[in-house]
């Protein structure tokens, strides 16, 4: 899995293969969230059936100085650089050259909970430990985690990115509180080293990056996420987005939240709740329609191509 | 594990040993979600390091038939009878009489997460997929599930359990519109198995059982999970009780929630947030102060000791 993120010729097959087989409006960057710990020199890998597993569990202010010396090279950087201008040349190539690639990285938080861990785990009880327990080790771990993830996301934009997202997978495991003191300064680091970055639209137009914001189980921290300086918000399948646009104001653009439960369903239900998801998505400013959460293995690739037909034609 | 459920000694004595070693004001019985699938018959175990197992994810009619078959007997719910009357015997022999058994069983949705899996899963999509797919199927199965589990809880009470909780550890996974529809009804079924129970009072005054419902991540699904019928409400670390308190309009009495991350901090840390918790769950008509999940397996039970006699101090 590590290997192909950093194989530029597959990271930009697999990048490319949806929006070929689908005809999806924009690619999203194949990569994973411990992409940029690799290319940093940190010992981890994919585990199949486990999930990223370190050579050591990150716990002490002797391993964390050690982080600190490390950092992303233009060099150590290139394979991710190679990817996105082999995938932004075939999308250049596509119809009216409109489709845009959204660059990917995982935040702050979701990253270190597999460091202090050293794998995956339920309740991310460690990082939350460190988090509550040593909070000044729990600072420098995160400012070191948002500097590579900036570096990371800042690359794919200079070689040619038109959005971003950052991805808090584990985010929803904290209340507003600790999501708000100790993980949304680290969040906002990774914002801004984007955040003087634009992009040109297919009419020439100039535009700043625009930076989604993605978590799971976060309802109750959509606001504290937007505010960390995201310019629109994914949404799960378990907020409603018109539930989702209140709760942001009414003024921020959506991204989400087909429940990837119903592709298994009947293409009645699928249809149905796909119509209600873009019903409710028209409230807000402006909605990237998506899933709420990863395609399971297991879908029918013929029926996501349908909810694309259906999407479009909506 | 499962084993250890079934042998009333073996039983009796985990669920005793937290009231003998930290001082506890009640004893929860030590049990497990799978407990009334074994009981029923239906092949299950919970495998070290991953969980409960079944021989067969159930995903068909012909299996749900099967299922509709089973049921809790007299005899089948003997162990359990036999626990707890080992259990109500040693506390009745403490100080005043007074330390309640809170009876324990996992809500049908959490049970059927595993069912329809086979195994843990971490979005519970066979569940979900076939909730929204095949819901007369679903409402058969959550149905069954209903049943076993109502009559587990109900054979704890009538045995001498003076209260009850229904976990429902995975509702957390759903949309407050899935909840309602899917979940909200057979969970409702299990508290009707034990509303018309009472209890008695060490002076004697009779009460009807109180019934506490519990999940994590479900700040979103309070309101809907009291209305199942619970009188009380468990809150998990990610909701502080003052907001859970007024999400639920400030008449219902409430459960948890510090957070078990805080067990490895320094206790100055795990004192500040315990006496947050304590300040916030006053607000509440009521608070049985606990952990807002369950205790890591790495803490040191000293500061559990250390805990519970900081709260009785305050």
């Amino acid at each position: 899995m590590l290997d192909s993120c950093l194989r530029p010729e597959l990271a930009a097959e697999i990048t490319l293969q949806p929006v070929r087989r689908h005809n999806v409006d924009a690619a999203i960057f194949f990569s994973d969230i411990v992409v940029p710990l690799r290319l940093a020199g940190v010992d981890v890998d994919i585990v199949p059936g486990v999930g990223p597993v370190l050579g050591e569990a990150i716990t002490s202010l002797e391993q964390i100085e050690r982080l600190e010396a490390l950092s992303l090279t233009d060099d150590s950087l290139a394979p991710i650089r190679d990817a996105i201008a082999l995938i932004v040349a075939e999308l250049g190539e596509r119809g009216d050259g409109s489709t845009p690639l959204i660059g990917f990285a995982g935040a702050p938080f979701t990253l270190a909970a597999y460091m202090v861990e050293g794998k995956p785990s339920r309740d991310h009880l460690g990082a939350r430990g460190m988090m509550v327990g040593q909070p000044e080790l729990w600072d420098r771990l995160m400012a070191w985690c948002a500097k590579v993830t900036g570096q990371f996301l800042r690359a794919q934009v200079l070689a040619g990115a038109s959005a971003t997202q950052l991805f808090d997978s584990w985010a929803g495991s904290l209340s507003l509180e600790a999501y708000e003191r100790h993980v949304a300064p680290a969040s906002a680091a990774v914002f801004a080293h984007v955040a003087d970055l634009g992009a040109e639209g297919p009419d020439g137009t100039a535009f700043a990056v625009p930076r989604i914001h993605f978590g799971t189980g976060t309802g109750h921290l959509l606001p504290a996420m937007y505010a960390a300086g995201a310019t629109a918000m994914g949404v799960d399948y378990r907020t409603p987005l018109d539930e989702a646009n209140r709760i942001l104001g009414g003024s921020v653009p959506l991204q989400g939240n087909i429940d990837p439960a119903y592709l298994t369903a009947p293409w009645e239900i699928l249809e149905a709740h796909v119509r209600d998801v873009v019903a409710r998505g028209r409230t807000a400013p402006g909605h990237v329609v998506n899933l709420g959460h990863g395609v399971p293995p297991t879908t029918d690739p013929a029926v996501l191509t349908r909810m694309v037909e259906l999407i479009h034609s909506l």
